[in-house]
Formats: C-alpha cells, sequence, structure tokens
C-alpha cells in the first residue's frame, strides 16, 4: 500500500527546509536518530518519506509519505502518526492529509451519511434545519418544554446544547426520557418527525450506561465531542450506538490541524454523519474560505466514505438562511440556537419563521 | 462550593476587554444571549462570572469564575468546560486554572504519585531513570533484545516509544510477554528492579483487552497518551488498570493550554502518576520556564492529589544529566532514549553511564 501523504506547513526560514524536513519525518516515525537504525525494514517501511517541500508564502509546506502500517488503521493512533509528537512543535501546522487507495476502507466512515440522515426526517432534498436545548442549568422538564416547542415548529433536530452533558441539574437518565416523550408528544400533534439529538460523554463505562438509556428509550441520533471523549473513544461508541452521530467541534479548534482536516476530513473518516462548525460570520472567527473547506471534505466524494452532512452553526440568525442556503447548498443543516432563544415569548412563531426559511430557500423550492 | 477560577489570556485590545470577558463568560457556559434568559438560577448558578479583568504585555487576561456543577466532575466535561468553544477562538488561550476546595477530592488524582513509583523499582531518594524502546516497526523479539540491554544496565522505566502502539509487527499482546520476559531474565541476573510501561492505545475495547493482557503477566506501569485515547477514557483506564501511569504529551502540544496547565495540573488531576514534556534545550520548544512550571505543577502540595513524577525529555543526552538533576532536583525521572540508542554496539555501556550518572548526581548521593 501507497503511504499517507501528510502535508504540514513549517513557519521557518526556507533556507532550513530540507532539514527541518528530515527532522520533522523523523520526529513522526522512528523519533530517533535515523543514522542510529540499522534495520533496513525500518529504513524502508516505517521511517516517514519527504516526498516534497514546496515554499508558500514566506514559510513552507512539506509533504510527509506515511507508512501506513505505522497507524495500526486506529484512529488515536493516526492521530498520532499524523500530529502526536509535532503537536509540540509550534512552527508546525497540518494543512492536509491524502490516504493511498484501500486506506480508508479500513475504517467505517459514516455508517448513516446525509442520506441516512435525510430519509431519518423525512427531509427529502431540501436543507435541514436544527436548534440547541440551552441553556444548561435547566432541569429535564423545562428542557422537554423547550424541545416540544421545537418539534412543534417542524425543526428536524433538536440537539443538546454542547455543554448539557451528565450534570446532576439535567442527568441523561432522567433528561433523555423527558425530553424524547416532549417531541414524540408534539410529533403526534403535527405528524412530523422532530428528532433529538443528546450529548454522549464522559468515559467509556458513562457511554455504555448512556446507549443503554438511549437504546430503551427509542433515541435515533446521537451528539457527540470527538476531541472531548477521544477520537477512539468516538468510533468504539458508533458500534454500539448503531445510530448517526453528529460530532461538535468543542476542543478541536485548538489543535493546530487546519479545520478542514480534523472537522472535515478525519471526522468523516472516523464515521461522523454530521459535523457542526463555526460558520463565518458569528462569534467565532472562521473565514468564508475556511468554511467551505470543511464544507467541501465533508461532502465530496472521497474513497468509498459516505458524505457528511455540513452544520454550520455560531451564532446564527433566520435572517442569514437565504444567504447561508445559497452558499452552503441543499445538502446542509442549519444549526440556530440563541438566536431563536433570543425571541423569548416568541420562540414557537421564531422557530416556524427559522423552518419556514429552510424549507423555502432550498435550490428548486 | 465556590468557583473554578480559569485565567484565559486574550490577544486583543485592552479596550475591549469587558466585552470580551462577558462573551467569554457565556461562551464557556450558557452558551447564549445573556439578555435572553430568565431563569434566575441559571443566571446565579450557572452563568460563568468574570472575576477580574487585567492588563498583561499589550493583552489581558480574564478570569473567569466556573460553576463547578456544569463540569458533572468529569473530565471531558471539565475540559469542556474550561476551553470546548473557546478552543475554536485563536486569539484565546488558558494560562491557569485554580480549583476551589474541595473540588479536586471529586477525581482520584494519582493513585500511586512519586512515592509509589520510587517504591515499585526501590530508588529510595535518589532520581530515577527511565528510556524507549525504538524504533517502532521492531518485531517484538528485537524490541525484547533492546529491554534485556537496558534492564542489565539497571534502568528504572523501561517504556515503548510512545509511537508503539497495537500494529500488526509488534502488537500488544505478543510485545508484552516477550518485553516482560526479557526484563524478568535482566533482573534475575541483576537482582534489580527495572520494570517496562507498554503502551496502552486504542478505543475502549481495544484498551479493555490490552488491561487484561498486562494483568495476565504481570505488567506493573504503563504509558498513556491522554489527549489521543481522551481523558475521560484515560481516567476510567485508571480505574481498571490499578497500576501507576505515565503519561504522554501527545497531541497535547497543540491544545492552546499553557503547558503548566495541561501537562502539569491536569493530567495530576486526572490521574497522572508520571507526566512526560520536552526538556529545554532538545527537539522541541519549551522554555526552561515552561519546563520548570510544569515540574512545580506536578510537584507542588495542591489540594490532596499526591504528586506527579515529572518526566523531562526529547532529544536529551547522558551529558547533560547532571545539570538537569541540578534543575529538576532528585523528585525527577529522567527519560533519554535515541540518546541510548545513538551507540548502537555500545549500547549497554551507555546505559549503564545513564545510570550511573543519574544514581551519582542526586541531591545527597
Amino acid at each position: 500500500m501507497d503511504r499517507i501523504l501528510a502535508t504540514y506547513r513549517i513557519t521557518a526560514s526556507e533556507s532550513e527546509s530540507r532539514v527541518r524536513a528530515e527532522a520533522l519525518a523523523a520526529e513522526q516515525s522512528v523519533e530517533m536518530p535515523v543514522t542510529a537504525i540499522s534495520d533496513a525494514h525500518v529504513l524502508t517501511d516505517i521511517l516517514a518519506s519527504v516526498e516534497a517541500i514546496r515554499p508558500h508564502a514566506g514559510e513552507f509546506d512539506v509533504v510527509l509519505g506515511i507508512a501506513p502500517a505505522t497507524t495500526g488503521n486506529e484512529a488515536g493512533q493516526l492521530m498520532n502518526m499524523l500530529f502526536g509528537n509535532c503537536s509540540l512543535q509550534p512552527e508546525v501546522e497540518l494543512v492536509d492529509v491524502e490516504f493511498p487507495h484501500g486506506y480508508a476502507d479500513t475504517f467505517a466512515g459514516p455508517r448513516f451519511g446525509i442520506e441516512g440522515i435525510r430519509a431519518l426526517v423525512g427531509a427529502g432534498s431540501r436543507p435541514l434545519c436544527c436548534t440547541a436545548l440551552k441553556p444548561q442549568g435547566l432541569a429535564p422538564d423545562r428542557l422537554a418544554s423547550l424541545a416540544h416547542t421545537f418539534a412543534l415548529a417542524g425543526i428536524d433536530i433538536i440537539k443538546d446544547d454542547h455543554g448539557i452533558a451528565d450534570q446532576a441539574y439535567a442527568p441523561f437518565a432522567a433528561r433523555v426520557p423527558a425530553v424524547q416523550r416532549a417531541i414524540e408528544q408534539a410529533n403526534r400533534t403535527t405528524g412530523g418527525t422532530a428528532i433529538y439529538a443528546p450529548t454522549f460523554s464522559g468515559g467509556p463505562r458513562a457511554l455504555a450506561s448512556q446507549v443503554k438509556v438511549a437504546r430503551e428509550h427509542g433515541v435515533k441520533i446521537a451528539l457527540v465531542s470527538p476531541m472531548l471523549i477521544g477520537l477512539p473513544a468516538f468510533v468504539d461508541l458508533q458500534e454500539e450506538l448503531a445510530l448517526p452521530v453528529l460530532a461538535h467541534p468543542a476542543l478541536a479548534g485548538a489543535v493546530r490541524v487546519a479545520p478542514a482536516v480534523l472537522l472535515g476530513k478525519l471526522f468523516r473518516l472516523f464515521g461522523a454523519d454530521a459535523t457542526i462548525f463555526p460558520n463565518h460570520g458569528g462569534r467565532f472567527s472562521y473565514g468564508k474560505a475556511t468554511c467551505m473547506a470543511i464544507t467541501e471534505a465533508a461532502r465530496a466524494p472521497w474513497h468509498n466514505l459516505r458524505a457528511s452532512l455540513p452544520v454550520p452553526a455560531g451564532g446564527m440568525t433566520v435572517e442569514r438562511v437565504p444567504e447561508m442556503i445559497a452558499g452552503y447548498g441543499n445538502d446542509t443543516m442549519l444549526l440556530i440556537g440563541g438566536g431563536l432563544l433570543s425571541a423569548r415569548e416568541r420562540l414557537l412563531e421564531r422557530a416556524r419563521e427559522f423552518v419556514a426559511a429552510v424549507h423555502g430557500h432550498g435550490h428548486g423550492a
């Protein structure tokens, strides 16, 4: 099998580029002076290769060829090979990764993907809409009441705010049945198919107990922060859950890996059926090009992996729906949380306006 | 219980500091416009408070008071509250955290700590020494042969290179018994107590199977990269293992959290009995002050937590041993990997020189 091609941008003078590239190749594979290695197999098959060095705006890019065997075809170890030690070198950023033919097949990728999520909420080919139960601190009945309103309005997916985990004031085991019931009740009223995405969080034992609760109460989709629970746990969780997963970028922004690589390619490889990211023009500083690159990485044909649904979010408003759909297209889920809750006593109307805007502005709508 | 005090350094003009501080307080707690919250309990008990704003070298520091209840006393959710969403704001860095009285008791912290590791290897009060089996790509018998040599030399802890995970060329289940046997054999020859720290990696299922293998073969200490397997999985693993854990900083360097906070305070809170970090003057760019701050955070009296053993590493040489011990003191473990292997056919002698230097330069030695 050919090499995994990982591109690093290095902030250092170009005159050092060859030395830096070779040092990085050793750091990210054998982690020792290459001159001290006598084993031919290690030098040929394990040591990362320097595939290219390219100037880039006063810095330079290095393309390393990482041996797939060194990743053990496991998410955490792939991350380790791509960015384990060089995470400790602040001048190094991982800006792209490409896998050789066949490698991506060693991961399951999204089990449901965009089509699977569309089928769950009966969305046909229109854009999807999503909102969040917030703020944390509310008791299950209050969250359930919010969820009921959102479901009445016809929002497709009602997710926990990502800060809602398993706190004493709304434990998973009490919150999930309450919110599920409220949404089912609203669905019976409207004939709709709104679904609830609770946050799965904590260590393996907590996750296993949450899976059990979710199964007992008919949960149909999950919200997970892969960088908080750990990428390998994220992969394992999907085997147990057998439900679509929305990946949240908590903690992921700091990881000096280009957002399109981490939130797009890698989260998709590791199974995210949808990937939430900060939309441009909101509370976060991602620019439009970054958002488009994430979307492309999530959705474009790539190996045999299903497409992940891009979910731009973060300080969005109903007024921006037409522009966002024009920019992202129909295979997108718009997430507005606080922007709806700001309507307070007009929450149901604002949520209905959101749904109408999303349904009305899809291409071909 | 009082608030968790988290200090953020924000790269922005000081004139914006009040607005930015309040926005950060909302972002890291309720994640919605505060004006849209009517619930008094949420405003009083859940919303993070702005405890202080302090100018710092043209930037400013903001101290937030985070409600302990929002963390659910769980590692991943604590990380989420401290740095989940603001990880997506590149101008924000987490530079300190302090916990209120009693909060740290909700975590186990190091179960063995410096004293427990000393007892395992019969080290008395001298500094400890550690090396790494490398490069990855060697088969179990080759790694075992290296381990045998290191154990003969009297090195205290022989760890896997952090890139050695569960790859096909040296799977955990084959590698661990081979290396354990080789070290036991050497110990019988020397009367010594060298121990092997294999890498635990992967998802919950892989970890559970590795724990089983480790138990069957009498493994006494573990190497784990908490940011690769996930902090909550790191915490759970320790419950299962009931062995001391050396925490490796792979992937941790990128997380825009001050190294003393992440590798020192947080890894210690989450149970690291020893914390490996890049020593100044090696292959990584940590300065001396950073290394001393990590060491202080790992070792100083702090709540009721046992001390973590600082393990400076990364491109070290035997020649630097006296300087390192002078700088770090006896409650330190020096880790030299490639610097020993570079000796090639003189490996045993170089390893013995390392051991002699460590034993000879401790204070009071």
